[in-house]
């Protein structure tokens, strides 16, 4: 019977490789643009300024609840470009792949990978494997970069924001985190939840014309406060959130509480954190509100004068100030 | 005393991390377009075709004689665009880090790629950091994408590789794969040759011009056979190695004698291969030799009908057939 698992051989250059890259990467991404046998690619004329992101992604498990590895390679870059105000248009895709990893699941992993791009409308156009000996891995480890084009006058970034703006973010907070920390099982916990990992480029876009639009954000790794605290450095301003409006699902919330986990600090893979001029907030709101992802979607806080603190307004009425996040709650999460 | 060592805490977009990306990677990388701060970086507008290409690097050991990891990244990418005829502009960089990785040797690798970034011209305007747990990585392992222009009229690719073609190559070959794997010090050799790694675009700006050249490939992964390789699988035709033609240094014949490796399937960083109009050869060949690292070129070969496979016309006056690569010799060359 034919070895289905991942030699070092599938990455030398020879053989082994051509036929790994040919029968999972390029049958599953394959598009005009794609040649495994280039160099380099050539991508047609865009319009618009040319933005570019990149993201490593070390999730683990490699497929969880709501995605994989190679969907959230999408959806994470994809998310990158969509905040800046751009439409993505190509990734190029890394896979470093430990020695003896299952075929079946690499298949796997890649199917959904191509099934996010196809679904957000980006073209893989150049990619590159290395296989890592056996246990110097962890299985699967992905590098994404998105290019995209932005309308030349929009104008987005922290140095906008302004005092008296409002803060709003998309959806409930937490899903992906505690999906993911579920699908380890290692809590004795296991759960219906799915994580939230999608794009949000529908979301941005929908905000994007509106002129008191100041800045977007995916809160990813260190979540909703992360963000926050970005906004203050920046800024120097003051960052308030009003617990009673943040959404979070009951059992992001209960999984939260039993754990010892703050919901505001935990990944979210398809949300987005606004930046609004408080007389365009409702309009904003309604534009989130009226798309599906978005139906969730609540002014949670405001930027103020003030010391550059992440102050939370919890729902008995008191204030307390969110930290910086410091130790790591929880490793390998996107 | 302060703790020199990555930890987890470093990869979870909190403080750690920020004081990881603002003191080890903007410290050295800073150019104006890199912003540390924002999800995605704005490209100025850029003349010609874009090209793009990605590349993971592995090596191992992470710094040996004549590069480290980190000026391999900005080479190896640089190349693949410079190979496709295009000028190198942008660079994007992904680290994935194992924890309890030494900061310092991280600091000396971050260095080293940040000087060949100046030395290539070109510029890192965007990046990502993940920390592997410990035991899950290798030490350090990177991604990098390159963007750079390639003027709209030039044609290059193995669809224009023609019988009577003849095949040129810029110098000594295997010399990487060499000096890699003397730095590992398991065969108990040690010896004074360096890396070859380098940037190859002043060779291929040198040929670019010339209507005649039809194809060039750096001969990195699997090394001087795997391009040929590729040439008789896209073509269909024979191609021809002259053995006595293809420059290779004394110890480097010598190592691969002793080890039982064939200098044709090692790893080179810095070296063109060409396949140029036999009425241009001798010019290509002059362009070549007139830069001080083509100082060595030369014209080693070339396709003709036939089968399509790799003939290597030996010393002696025989003739024998260089397989294409199967396992693999030397894991983490790249």
């Amino acid at each position: 019977m034919e070895d289905r698992h991942v030699s070092l051989a599938h990455g030398n250059g020879g053989s082994y490789m051509r036929e790994l890259i040919e029968t999972v990467f390029a049958r599953h991404l394959s598009n005009p643009l794609l040649d495994v046998q280039a160099d380099a690619a050539a991508l047609p004329p865009m319009d618009g300024v040319i933005m570019i992101t990149t993201d490593g992604f070390t999730v683990q498990p490699l497929e969880f609840p709501g995605g994989t590895i190679g969907s959230l390679a999408v959806h994470g870059t994809v998310n990158d470009l969509a905040v800046s105000g751009a439409r993505p248009c190509y990734l190029t895709l890394n896979a470093f792949i430990e020695e003896g990893f299952d075929m079946a699941q690499l298949e796997r992993i890649v199917a959904s990978l191509a099934s996010a791009a196809r679904e957000t409308n980006v073209a893989v156009v150049a990619g590159d494997t290395k296989v890592l000996p056996r246990g110097q891995g962890g299985g699967l480890y992905l590098a994404a970069t998105g290019v995209g084009v932005r309308p030349p006058n929009l104008e987005l970034g922290l140095d906008r924001v302004k005092p008296g703006d409002l803060i709003l973010v998309s959806g409930p907070v937490g899903d992906h985190g505690v999906a993911v920390m579920l699908a380890r099982e290692q809590f004795g916990l296991s759960g219906e939840l799915l994580s939230d990992a999608a794009s949000v480029l529908p979301l941005t876009q929908a905000l994007v014309p509106l002129p008191g639009l100041h800045f977007m954000r995916d809160p990813t790794r260190g979540g909703l406060a992360t963000v926050l605290h970005e906004i203050c450095r920046a800024t120097g301003l003051e960052t308030r959130l009003n617990q009673a409006a943040v959404p979070v699902r009951d059992q992001v919330a209960s999984v939260c509480e039993m754990l010892g986990y703050d919901p505001f600090y935990l990944a979210c893979e398809g949300r987005v954190v606004a930046v609004v001029e408080s007389p365009q907030a409702s309009e904003a709101l309604a534009r989130l509100q009226a798309l599906p992802q978005g139906c969730q979607a609540a002014i949670i806080g405001s930027v103020n004068h003030g010391r550059p603190h992440v102050v939370l307004e919890t729902e008995l009425g008191g204030e307390r100030i969110l930290d910086e996040l410091e130790d790591d709650p929880l490793p390998r999460i996107c």
